[in-house]
C-alpha cells in the first residue's frame, strides 16, 4: 500500500467492523486495497486486530488500524498485531505526529533515544538507520485531521518528516466548525479543499471518510482525494437492509419504516 | 411471532450472520420482526447463538433458529440458548418432523414417553398436557423443503401435528430439481407454488430465502408468502460494497470489478 | 473423585455454567469436591470446557462434564478436553450405558473391536486390558436417570459393568411420572429412593441434583445419597440477589418484587 | 436512570462481573434499574463490554462501567461500546473530573476546543450545544470518592457542573483513612456521612458500594444513599454456596469449613 | 493441495492445534503444503475451525479438518467453515466411506437423492454433474485407517470411488493390533505396508502420523508415504522445551527432569 | 517465586504465547517455575491473561505478565487479573520503579497518599503497612533494562526499594547500543556484564530473554544469571518445526529450505 500512494496511485477501502471469519472474502471480492479497523469507536481488541490483520494481509489487503488516542504504544501494540498503518485520532499538535512518526519508522527504537532521534531525523548512524528502515518497511504512517486547531496548524502538522497520509474526520471537522453533520457548508468545504490542497504540496495521500453515497467520495476524488475510505460494513449492510425492507413492505402494502442513518457515524 | 403468523400476519426477517455486537440495533432500526440465525451453513456454535438470541430477544426480534441436521438434540439445545423457534434443513420424511415437533412442543418430556405421546397427541394426560404447554409457549416449529423426495411426500409433511411453518430453500431445491440455480424456470415455480398451497392448506406460514433483489420476494409474497425472510447480512453488505465501489472505480476511469454474488447462497 | 466414591465417602459439588476466570476460586474456597458441567442445557462448547476443566483440574477439584445426548463420541471429546467424568442424560436402555461405559474405561479401543470387547468385557487380552486401565485411570461414568422406563429397567442398568454412580434429575424425572415439580410426592419420593437403593446394591454412587435449599440435600443423604451435587452458580446468585433485593426494597418500602425461581432449573 | 435519580428516586443495582448469556435474565427478574460492570478490577474488555451493555440496554436495565483510571479516552470508548454512564476511579483532582464531564457531556467535542468549552461551559454556541446535549443525551457521569485527599477537597470537586452522582468506594476509603475494612469505625461513618451531605448540597445522587449483608445497604439508604450499588454476583454466588455447603456439611457430620470473604471485594 | 497429490507430488504438513494468530506466519516460513485441523481430540468448534481455515486458505496451506466421527453432516460445516479436505476418523465400513465421498464430492445435493447417486455415482445428469464438480473442485476426501477390521476390509474400503487419500493412525492401530504403541513391532510394520500398497494400488496418496523424531517419517517416506503429516505444534514445542531445559538445568548441576511424551499423541 | 529468589535459587520459564488450554500442561510437564506472558509484543488482553493466570497459578507456575508500557494502572490490571508479578518495559527513570513499585508492593493505596509514602518508604504507619504487607505479599517486581540511557543511570535505578529483579531485553539493548542482533559483540556483552553485577549488588535476581539455542542461557547463567527466561512457545515450535521439515526434505532430495528466525523476537 505504500508504495502505491508514494507513487500518487488511487488506493480504495471501507471499514470492517465485523470479526465475522467469512467477511474477508467479500473484501477480496470486491478487489479492496485496505481495510480501515477502528478501534477508536467499535469495540476491537488486540486479539480480534491480530486476527483481522492476519487474515487480510494473507489476501494482499492491507488492514490499516485507528487507535484510541494518540498514544504511541497503542500505534506499537497495533503494528505488532500485524497492522500494516496505523492513523491516530484528532490530532492537534506536531509532536503527536512526531511520536506516531516514531511508532511507525524508527521501532524497535524507544525511550530517551528516540526522542532524540526524532528531534533530529538526520542524526542517526547509518548502520542503525539501515536497520531501522528494514524493520519499519512499509509502515504506513497516517494522521487524522479533525478540527480547527489542526486546521490553523496544517501547514507545521503536514510538514512533520515520516507522515504518509492524512485522513479527513468529516463528522468531528463539522462540529469542530460549529457546523454539526453539514457536509455541504461552503465553509466545511473549504476546509476540506484546504487539507487537499497542503497535504498535497508536502506529497502526502489524503482521504475523507463518508458512510453515505457514493457521490461524496466521487466528489472529493475529482478534489484530489486519493485514499478512498468509502463507508463501512455497518452502514452498507444497514443502508441496503433498509432500502430493500422499505421496497418489500410498501408492495405489502405497509406503511414504509422511516430510513434513519443514525449510528452510521464511524 | 407465532401469534403473528398464527393470525396470517406477514412477518419480516433477514438472516444474519455477524456476532458483531453492532448488528442487532440495525436490525431493530430496520423493523424486523424475526432474525434467521443458521448453524447449518455458517459456524455459529451455542455459545454465540446464546448471546444473539438474549439480546434479540430483548429487543422483541425472535431469533429463529436453523440446525445443522434433523437432531432434536440439537433442536433442544437451540431452544435451551434461547431460540424462539427452529428450522430443520433438508426434511424428507415424516418421523424427522415429528422428531421436531417433540423438541419444540413437547419438551422437558423426552425418550420413550415422548415416543409414544407423538404416536398419539392426544393420549396425553390433561395436568402434564397443560405443563407442556405452558413450558413450550410461543415456540415456532419450522421445517425447511427443498428437495423432489419431500414435493412427493408433500401432503402427509406438512400434515403433522405441531408444525407451524416452512420455509423453502430455493438453492436445494433447485439443484434437487436438475436444475441448479434457475429460480425462473417453470418447473421450479411449480414446485415453489405448489409447497405454498398445501402449506395454506394446512394452515402453515410459508416463507422462501433468496439473497437477492426484493422484487423476488415480492413476486413471491403476492403468490402467498407470510414469511419474509429476506436476504443476509452477508449478501447486503456484499451487493451494497460492490455496487457503490464500482460507481467510484468508474467515476476514477477504472474499468469496473465484476459483479460476483458467489457465496451469498446460504 | 473415583477413588473418594468407590471408598464410600461422600463428595461436594456444584454446577458451575459462567466462564468467568474468577469462578474457580469460590469453588475452591467453599471446600467443593467436583464441580458439574452441564452442556445439555447450558450453552458451553469444547472450548470453554477445556479451559474449565484444566483450572479445576489444576485445583484438585475434578470436573464432570454432562453431554447432551448419549453419544459415546461426545464423551471421548470432553474426556479429551479435560473431564475427570461423564454424565450421559436421560439413559434407558442397557446400551446406552455399555457405550458410555466403552467411552470412559475402554479407550482409545473403538469401533468394531470396541463392541466385541462390550459384549464380552472379560475376553480382553491382558497385556492391552493393561494399557487401557493406565489410560482411563480415574475416570468416572456416571448415568442419568430420570424417567419411568428407566426406573422400570433400573436392575438391568445399574448392573451394567463399568457404571459408577447414578445421577437423579428430579425435574425430567417428575415429569415423566406426570407429576411435574411435585419433588414431595409420595409417588416421587418412592421413585427415588429405588434408585438410591438398587445403585447401593450394585456398589454405584448416587446423587440427585435439586438446586433449592440445602435442606432437600439433607433429606436425601440421609436416604443414602453420597454425591452431593447441590444447585448451580446461577441459582445460587438468584436466590442471594433476589433475597437481598427484596430485604432492601423491604427497608425502603417498595413493595417486594415477587420472589421467582423458574430458570433455575439444570 | 439519569431521569430517575434527578427526579430523586432510588435505583438498584448489583455488580456483574461474569459474561455468561443466562446472567442478564437474572438481573432483569431481580428488578434492578441498573448493573455495575467494574473494568478496574475485574477483567473485562471493550467486546465483552459491549456484548453485555447491548443486552442490558435492550432489558431496559442501566449498563454503568467504571473505568481503570481517569482516562477520557477509556471513558469514551466504553459510551461508544453501549454503557450509559461512566464511574472514574478514585478521583482527588477537579481537572479529572471535568475531563469525565468532557467525555460524557460534550462529545464528540474533542481537543483544544474541549479544553475551552470546560474551562467555561456557558461559552459554547447554542446551536452546537443543542446537537452535544441530544448526542449525550442520558449519559450519567459518576465519581469514583474514596480518598482522604478526596474527602479534603469535596466541596470543590463535588460542585464541577456535569457530574451527576458520587459512588463512595468504602474498601479504598478505609485504606485511605488509615483504617482498612474497619467499616463501623466512627472516622470511617464520618466520612461516609460527609460526602453523603456534601453530594445532596449539590443535589447529586450518591451511593456506596458494599459486598456484604443488605443491612449495611439499609443503614446508609437511611442516611441519604439513593444509588443502591449492592454486592456483586461473584460475592452473592460466594455466599449462599458457602451457606449452603456449610448446612449440608454440618448434617453430614463434617467440621464446617470457615467461611471466608477474601476476594469479594470489588 | 488435491491437484498436488493426484500427480504424486509429496505435500507436507504439521497438525495445529493452537489458535494462536501469530501461528499461521510460522507454518507458511516453514513452507508447509497443508495443516492438519484435528477437532477429534483437540477442543476447537466452528468459529476457531472457520478463522484458521480463512488465513491458511487465503497463505496458500491447505487446511485440513479431521471430524470427530464419520458424521457426513459434520463434514459439510467444515467444508463451509473453509476446510479444504476431510479426514473422517477410524474408518472400517464402505458405506462410511460413500457417505464422506457424499459430502465431498456431491453437495449440496442431501437426502435420498444422494443416496440414489452414491449407489450409482455414473447414474447423474450430466449438467447437474458439472454444477456439482465446480461446486467441489479441489475438495480432498481422505479416510483414517487405523484397525484390525478395516485392514481385513481393505481393498473394498479403499475401491470406494470419490476417496482421495488415507491417513494411517498409528497409535490406535497399534492399540487394535493388541500392540499398543508398538511401532516398530513387525505386525504393525506389516499393516502399515499393506496400507500403502493398496493405498497405491488404487492410486491413492498415503500418509501416516507421528508425533516423533523426523526419522520415522523418513522412513515411511521411503516405504511409499507422500503425505507428510509430521507432528503437532504441541509436540514440537513439548519436545524442543524439554530438550533445551535439561540442557540449561543439566548446566546448573540440576539433575535432569525426565522426558515424558505422553500427551503427544493426537 | 518471591522466596525462590530473594534466597538466591535459579528460577525456570519461557515466554508462552498461545491461549490453547493444552499449553500449561506442557509447561508442567516441563519442569517450570514461572511463565513469562508478554502483552508487550502479543495482542493477549486482560480475559485471556486472567485466563491463563488462574491455571498456571492452580499448577504452582509463577505467571509473570509484562505490561506494554510503563503504566501503573496497568499493572494493577494485571495483578487482579491473576499475575504474581510484573515486568514493566524500556525502563529508564527512577519514577517509572518507583510508580511499578507502588503498584506491586502498596496497594491498594493509591493517589496522592502513595505519591507520598513513595517518596518515604518509611513513613507508614505500623497498622497499614502490615495490611498493605499481606495483600501484596509474594508479588514479583520487575524491571526491564534494555537500553543505554538505563546503563547509564543504572546504579540509581537498580536502588529503588522494591524492586525485586531485573530482567535484560538483549534485542532492544542491542539497539539502543547501536549494535543490532550483535549479541556477542564485546560492548553488548560488557553492558549485560554490568547489568548482572550491579543487579546482584542490590541483591536482585537477573535474568535475560534469549530466543535461540540453550547454550547462550548456560553461558550468562556462568555470569550470574538467576532467572532463566528461555525462549517462547512461538520461537520453540518453530525452531523444531523447521529443524525437522528440513531433515525430512533432505531425505526426500528436496532442496532445503532456508532456515529463518525473524519473528521470533519477543
Amino acid at each position: 500500500m505504500l508504495k502505491k500512494i508514494k507513487s500518487g496511485q488511487i488506493v480504495y477501502g471501507t471499514c470492517i467492523t465485523s470479526t465475522s471469519p467469512t467477511w474477508p472474502a467479500i473484501a477480496l471480492r470486491a478487489g479492496l486495497d485496505f481495510v480501515f479497523l477502528d478501534t477508536e469507536h467499535i469495540p476491537l481488541e488486540r486479539m480480534e486486530i491480530a486476527r483481522m490483520c492476519q487474515t487480510f494481509r494473507a489476501m494482499g489487503i492491507a488492514p490499516i488500524v485507528r487507535i484510541p488516542s494518540p498514544d504511541p504504544y497503542r500505534a506499537c501494540q497495533m503494528m505488532d498485531a500485524g497492522a500494516e498503518g496505523i492513523v491516530a485520532p484528532y490530532l492537534e499538535r506536531p509532536d503527536q505526529i512526531e511520536e506516531l512518526v516514531g511508532a511507525l519508522k524508527y521501532r524497535p527504537l524507544k525511550g530517551e533515544l528516540l526522542d532524540k532521534v526524532l528531534a533530529n531525523q538526520d542524526g542517526i548512524d547509518p548502520p542503525l538507520k539501515q536497520y531501522l528502515d528494514k524493520w519499519n518497511e512499509g509502515n504506513v504512517c497516517i494522521a487524522n485531521i479533525e478540527s480547527v486547531p489542526a486546521l490553523n496548524r496544517l501547514e507545521e502538522l503536514l510538514a512533520v518528516r515520516g507522515l504518509d497520509a492524512v485522513f479527513i474526520g468529516p463528522h468531528d471537522l463539522s462540529i469542530s466548525l460549529g457546523l454539526p453533520e453539514q457536509y455541504d457548508h461552503p465553509v466545511f468545504e473549504d476546509a476540506v479543499k484546504k487539507i487537499i490542497r497542503i497535504a498535497r504540496q508536502n506529497n502526502l495521500a489524503v482521504g475523507i471518510h463518508f458512510s453515505e453515497s457514493p457521490e461524496r467520495q466521487i466528489r472529493w476524488m475529482k478534489e484530489g482525494i486519493n485514499l478512498i475510505i468509502h463507508s463501512s460494513d455497518l452502514a452498507l449492510f444497514s443502508q441496503r437492509l433498509q432500502s430493500d425492507m422499505n421496497a418489500i413492505k410498501e408492495a405489502a402494502g405497509v406503511t414504509g419504516h422511516q430510513s434513519d442513518n443514525s449510528g452510521n457515524v464511524v
